[in-house]
């Protein structure tokens, strides 16, 4: 393994303190870890935060900034955050609205949210959640009970950023999250593995020809191993399983801040049907090309406009990565006039920025 | 070879569709090849064009538009586009104001590039011409007489098109460039080599531990190939030799468009110097995590701050890659007020955008 690192141990905070002198905007917290704006709490604001695993850059240190999230918390690479770390932030970056916490939905990752929710809860800071299982290809995996949050996550982030910064309620942000998160679908291939710098050698083997056809952001198996055939094959199976995926039902819980405890709700993911407008992420998972992202677009805007889904704003690069995957992953997000106001709206963190 | 492409014949036009057809802002021109602004030309000034093999993305055509390029030939993978494709492109985008072609130093580009200045000469459009070397790594190397042009072309495209924007003359432009080159130094290193489609194998083999160093951006060797440390001794390796190998006298010819001619002047490239300020570019060749690309920054912040260099501006990401190559290159340009002025000005194109 050859990594531009100087130890396996170092990794994490060199690459946060990196970050944080490349963006003054951002601050490092240390002890526990956790990111915020430079600029302190937005008074009278709802607070965003998430978190998880790193070895997933940009996501979720890169998207903290106005109009995007108030704080993220680093877990080591592939690990998920404690729940000191995301309490801490929480209490950091409250500006009196309350903090709504969004979660990628894995195991470790709603332990550790729950409790520090709870935590955040009972020293009297408003709290509330947002389970994101976007990704078509499993029902459940190694890893999480459910669908698996990906790329969706950047999209929900930058629009419940937006709300939150427009003045939007505790409340408002986490219905409008739950409606988001059941509009969004995503799927990723993988042509080659990625190397978790602890473990030294990639995390899995694929032959000559072989793809892994539904991927997870940890190198997790998604639906089958399969020939690669061509870009247009590869692009076409993607389109129509996230179609025919995309209706899914399945019982989320979320925090009842007014109850004090836990909700579980009924959610129905809603398949896309023609005549629907979608924001479109062709999202690099590592070590992909960016011309060969354009080559996967151009391929993607032909299977939209013969279903008949108008891309209404897109995002093609490195967005939501898994260290240095050779593979990529579509994300498709139903929207509507007003979402596509909030997408509009000025972001200026590391990794996206605009309108500032 | 596993890559997200139909075939080797059609991974260029294929590509090249879906950067256009996701920016709607750029036209692709075919036979020949060519990407210009779809606005048309900017009536009144100066239009900057650049051009290269392809391989390089988001160089070159990912920087046309509103405040960088006016056009962009892509060649082959790692091969020079041809006269004719720079020639009907300065035709394109000419304004009224001429053309000044930005030339990577190669050998193949130089000799295809000054055969269109001179179609272009001599049909009646003012044409100039800069080239650009930048890489200390190399004196002359397989491909080239010279320093090879490098990293530090983005930053001159991106300065270039603000000046064009501005209203500066095809003179001042070109005389600008040349100062701006001068003064820029890139340096890169590679822990594995890129796969070029149409050889279906990876250009080079390195022992495990083992880095290129001084590679460049076709997977040329550079200073020598050497063990593979750290982190900091890497970066700390490159930041002394970018100093130390800052200086070089050489001829650069360029063409005089009042003598309808080349001339050849002796050129001097200027170290960088305690209390020197510059814009820093950390570049992914192409497979490098984000994450790592950050714990360069890190360390390239502390070399700059020891040796008395102050960070101005930067940009963190792929901006100049080799396909899939694992590595980074380093960019130091030494900048004044009126240059960052140039840098803050707003642009508007798919891989750098900013205050538009």
């Amino acid at each position: 393994m050859k990594k531009l690192i100087n130890s396996v141990e170092a990794v994490l905070h060199e690459q946060l303190h990196g970050l944080v002198e490349a963006h003054s905007e951002l601050r490092l917290h240390e002890e526990p870890l956790f990111v915020t704006r430079s600029a302190g709490p937005a008074a009278g604001k709802v607070a965003v935060m998430s978190g998880g695993g790193s070895g997933h850059e940009p996501m979720h240190c890169g998207y903290v900034g106005e109009g995007m999230l108030a704080g993220a918390c680093p877990g080591e690479i592939f690990t998920s955050p404690t729940p000191d770390q995301m309490y801490d932030c929480g209490q950091a970056i409250d500006g009196g609205q309350g903090v709504l916490m969004l979660i990628k939905n894995y195991t470790g990752d709603i332990l550790n949210f729950e409790t520090a929710a709870e935590l955040l809860h009972a020293s009297g800071t408003a709290v509330a959640t947002l389970v994101i299982d976007d990704d078509v290809a499993v029902k459940d995996s190694l890893f999480t009970t459910g669908r698996r949050g990906v790329a969706n996550t950047v999209l929900i982030e930058k629009l419940l950023g937006a709300a939150a910064a427009r003045g939007d309620s505790l409340d408002e942000c986490r219905a409008l999250g739950e409606r988001i998160n059941n509009q969004g679908h995503s799927l990723g291939i993988a042509l080659g593995a990625c190397t978790v710098p602890a473990a030294g050698k990639p995390s899995f083997a694929l032959a000559e020809n072989e793809m892994e056809f539904g991927i997870g952001i940890h190198g997790e198996p998604g639906i089958e191993r399969r020939p690669f055939g061509s870009l247009d094959e590869t692009v076409d199976s993607m389109f129509t399983t996230l179609i025919e995926h995309g209706h899914y039902q399945r019982s989320l819980r979320h925090w009842d801040r007014l109850a004090g405890d836990w909700q579980e709700t009924r959610q129905a993911k809603q398949a896309l049907a023609k005549g629907d407008r979608v924001i479109a992420l062709v999202n690099n998972l590592g070590a992909t090309p960016l011309s060969e992202l354009y080559g996967v677009w151009h391929r993607l805007a032909q299977c939209c406009d013969e279903f008949g889904l108008t891309i209404e704003r897109k995002l093609i690069g490195s967005y939501c990565t898994s260290l240095d995957m050779q593979g990529i992953s579509i994300t498709l997000l139903k929207v509507d006039d007003p979402l596509l106001a909030l997408w509009d709206a000025p972001v200026n963190t590391p990794a996206l920025r605009w309108g500032c």
